[in-house]
Formats: C-alpha cells, structure tokens, sequence
C-alpha cells in the first residue's frame, strides 16, 4: 500500500488508507511557519512516502473528537496571528492622518467658540487676529490691556470680567492650544512613517497628501492596483456620483490632488492635465513603493517640472 | 421770559428761547450717570426754571457744528458703554455651556478615533473596558502587557509596534484626557456662577439642565418671562414643529427637563405630569432669581416631592 505525506495546521502526517503512520505535531507558531523544513525531514525518513495535497481519502484518519478540537484552537491561534501581523506601517499612518483629519475639525470648532466667548471681553483684538492660531496665542501670551494698547483702542467694547471669569476662558484656550501642538505631533508621525514606507510617493505628493490618497484607498497595497485615472479623482466621489446621475454636472478634474501645489500653480485651463500627469507618476510610485523599488521620485518630478514648471 | 432746564448726552442746560444761560457738561460718563444729582443742583441755581422732557422749543439752540460731532462722539461712547454692560453672568454661562456641549461631542469623537487606533494594538483591553473615560485613562496609566494581563488575555489579537508607534498613540491619549479635565473645570465654573446668580433655578434644576436651560432661552432674563409649558418643552422644538405640521406627530411632553432625575425617576404614564409639575416651579424660580428675590428653592422642591416622590 503506497504511503503519502500530509500536512495541516495540526502537523505533519506520514499516512497509509489505514492508520498513521508517523508524525510531527507543530507545538508552537514557528514550527508550523517552518512546516517546509520538517516535511523535508519526514521525506527522509519515510524514502516511499510522496506528499500530497489532497487530504480527501485521508480525512476519516482525522475523525476522533481531539482532533476536531486542536483543529478548532488552532485555527483561531492562525487567525489571531494573521490578524496580529495584518497591522502594518500604512495603517498606522492611515490612524494617524484621521486623526489629523478630526483635529482639524475640532480646533477650528473650539477656536470659534473661544472668539465667541472672549468677544465679550476684548471683541477688538478678536476683530483684528484673523488667523486663529495666532489669536489664541495672543490671548494666551498678552493681557487684555496689552492687546488693546497693541492694536492701540482707546475706548473699548469689552465687558470688565473677574478674574475667575478670565481664567475660566483662559482655561479653554490653553486646552485649544495644547491640540495644535498635538496635531504637530501627529503629523511630524505621519511623515517618518511614510519616508520609510512610501518614499516614493510621499517625495512628490508631500505628507498630507499621501496620507489622505492611503487614507481613501485604505492600504498601500490598494493604492498601488488603482488606475491613475482613480488616484487623480480619490477624494471627489461626491461629485463623480453626482457626475453619473445627472446630465448637467461635468466629470471631476480632481480630489484630494486639488490641494498639491502644483495644481494651484498651472494656469486654470491646464489644471486638468497637470492632475493626469500628476496621477500617472503618483500611481507608478506607489506601486514602486509597494514593491521596495528604487527610488525613482527624483525623476518622476523632473518629468513633471518639464511639462508643467516647477512648484517647489 | 420762562427759563427751562433740559438734559441731553452732552450736559445740563439752562435755557431760554434765546439762549443757553447755564450748563454743565459732562466730563466722563460717571458725571453722566449722575445726571440727576447735577439736575438738582442747577435746580437750586436757578429757582425759576423747571425741567422739561419736551426739547423741541430748544433745538436751534443746539445747531452749531460742534455740537454735532460731540453729539455723535457721546452716542459711540454710550453704545460702547451699553454694550460693556450687557455682558452679564448669564452670558458668561451661557458660553461655558456651549464649550461643555462641544467639548462632549469633541471627546467623543476623539474617543472613538483613539479606539480604533489602539485596536490595531490591543483589541482586547479595548473590547472590555466600554466607558470612554475609563478606557484612556486605562490605558495612560497601564502598558499593554498589563493591561492583558488584568483582562488574562493570554492569545493576543494585537501588533507588536515599536515605541515610536506607541508613542504618537499615547500622545493623542493624553491630549483626549485633559479635555476631560477642561470639561470638568467649566462645568465647575458654571455652577459656581449659576449659584451666584440663580441660585433658586439651580437647585432645583441642577448645572446641567439650568445652564442648558439659560443657554436655549438666550438669558435669565428671557427665560424669567417664558411661560412655564415653553419652558417644560425647551429644546423640543424640533418634536414640537412636527407635532404642528404634521397630524399624526404627538406633542411632545418635555425637551432639556427629559434628563432631569425626577422625569428619570417617576413611572412612564405620570412623566408628562410630573415635567409640566417641574416646568411650573422652574418657571418661578427663574422670576425669583432675576430679580434677586429670597430663596425658595426648597419650599419648591417640597411641594414636588409631595406629589411626585423624592429624586434625590
């Protein structure tokens, strides 16, 4: 009776129809990771014996109830470990730029709010800071006396408020400030991820960029099967949907690329070219990226220069 | 010929039909303030002359161009002066209730943001601890390790990341936990106003609804006039619009007093009853309270409790 070798997530198994005849049961994750080198050894050893893949005239071997249960732990054992090892760099900068995303959102939230409420204590200073990080460092670094002297008002609006009503605001604006610094953080985070992970793609789309473009494909691993025709309108789905349900609205010329620079640069007529030519690059270096390619950025952004000047 | 006295922004005058006899302008706007004071004065001066409230007989003693522009000078120093005063501590309220509001939602979404990165790290300390609050500060203070220790995880689901990846995380953890703490020192600062200045509506109301309460009625003092069944559906407006244009839409029974104890506490068929019984004695605390009146909150909360049962 010819002998065969098998092998499963439980271990490796030399077989005849009847019985098992030897076997290496893996005792820990790496030993089935090297599950190659232990059948080599089996082969040796059993010089008859051929492996095969199709486990069909096997399976009654399997049947007793301790098998079904290893199979069933270590099954999920598999599953954690492939979930374990699904966390890779894009999704940590995807986390990230998210969070950037909504820190956006907030401080602006928060920053409105602050003018609001301080407007009926100094509204002169928050008529003349338009920016509103500046503001709130003004508001945090001066008093108000400072600030109206600075802006030289001589007969002021602004309620005379308590000191505990002053801290209570200045309290607010502190905690604001704290989350520019925080949204730094997270943003100098994004870039070292994506220097090392996308080089390529982060050298001509810039940090914000390149993690919104991963952002919407959601790995760099779908980012690199994108056609450049998908890249140049990632961000705009609204307004391809509304594009393909409505006769009157045109195609989207671009999304998220609107904001590179080198969009804002080119001429309005040529904007639409500039974003092709801009996602033909952005989806080959993503694919070199991918695959840990050379770097070929450098190149890529002559490329562009030429044709479209440059925007650095 | 009769003399009168009339007063205007600029000053007291003395007059005849002719002329301008005696006067004293006002110097700063405390001198303004004391108008009455100066009145009697000149009264005193010129004891054949009487005030009077008509100024049209006197108009064209006041048509010389330098009275025009002191006129408007003193009418922007009047505006400006109005609008300091205005801002009182309701205001003040009102705007540290809205930073409560938006902070809540802020943490929220922050929350949320923060699990779903931490997940990629440790999904199992995650999925056990459900309170937001608990979980960052559960993960501020405990590593990874212990933390699946605490939880005995012993097949962890969770990438290993490097330092740096952790890092950025715990950042963006800290900065969430302090707004915990900003949201904390203004709901102390509201109370501590709310005491001051409607101590009455504050008992029984609680910080919380009272300042929401201040915050949709746009004042103590426009709250102090509303009608007790407004108050009893403040912050229903949108349930109370459907119930208007739509026939099947029922009016609704209570708006912000949904979240009060009481409303919590009674049974399902008397929650109508008892927030209409709620929304009266609230209506009268806030008369009270604005016009400084004695306390009476107690008595109130009293006459509730007889009916509706204690909720303290």
């Amino acid at each position: 009776m010819s002998q065969a070798i098998i092998s499963n997530v439980l271990g490796i198994f030399v077989v005849d129809q009847q019985a098992i005849i030897d076997k290496k049961l893996f005792n820990s994750h790496a030993e089935y990771e090297a599950r190659q080198h232990y059948i080599a050894e089996l082969k040796k050893k059993h010089k008859q014996a051929s492996e095969t893949h199709d486990l069909r005239p096997f399976l009654h071997l399997f049947k007793a109830p301790e098998f079904h249960n290893a199979f069933h732990e270590r099954n999920i054992e598999l599953t954690k470990q492939a979930l374990k090892q699904s966390v890779t760099k894009d999704q940590l900068i995807i986390q990230a730029a998210n969070s950037v995303a909504d820190l956006d959102k907030i401080i602006n939230q928060l920053a409105k709010r602050l003018r609001e409420w301080y407007e009926l204590y100094n509204p002169e200073t928050s008529k003349a800071i338009e920016d509103h990080e500046k503001f709130i460092e003004a508001i945090i670094k001066k008093s108000k006396q400072e600030l109206l002297q600075q802006f030289s008002v001589k007969q002021e609006m602004g309620a005379a408020l308590e000191a505990d009503d002053v801290h209570a605001l200045m309290n607010l604006a502190h905690h604001t400030h704290e989350l520019y610094r925080a949204r730094q953080a997270l943003e100098k985070y994004s870039e070292k991820l994506l220097k090392e992970i996308a080089p390529n793609l982060h050298a001509i789309a810039g940090t914000a960029i390149a993690a919104k473009l991963l952002m919407q494909a959601g790995s760099l691993e779908r980012l690199s099967i994108l056609p450049a025709s998908t890249i140049q309108i990632l961000g705009a789905e609204k307004a391809m949907f509304r594009h393909l349900t409505t006769k009157h609205a045109r195609m989207p010329k671009y999304g998220i690329l609107f904001q590179h620079p080198l969009i804002a640069k080119v001429p309005q007529q040529d904007r639409g070219k500039a974003a092709r030519g801009l996602a033909d690059k952005l989806a080959l270096a993503a694919k070199v990226d991918r695959f840990k390619g050379k770097p070929l950025a450098a190149e890529l952004i002559k490329d562009l220069e030429m044709r479209f000047g440059s925007w650095k």
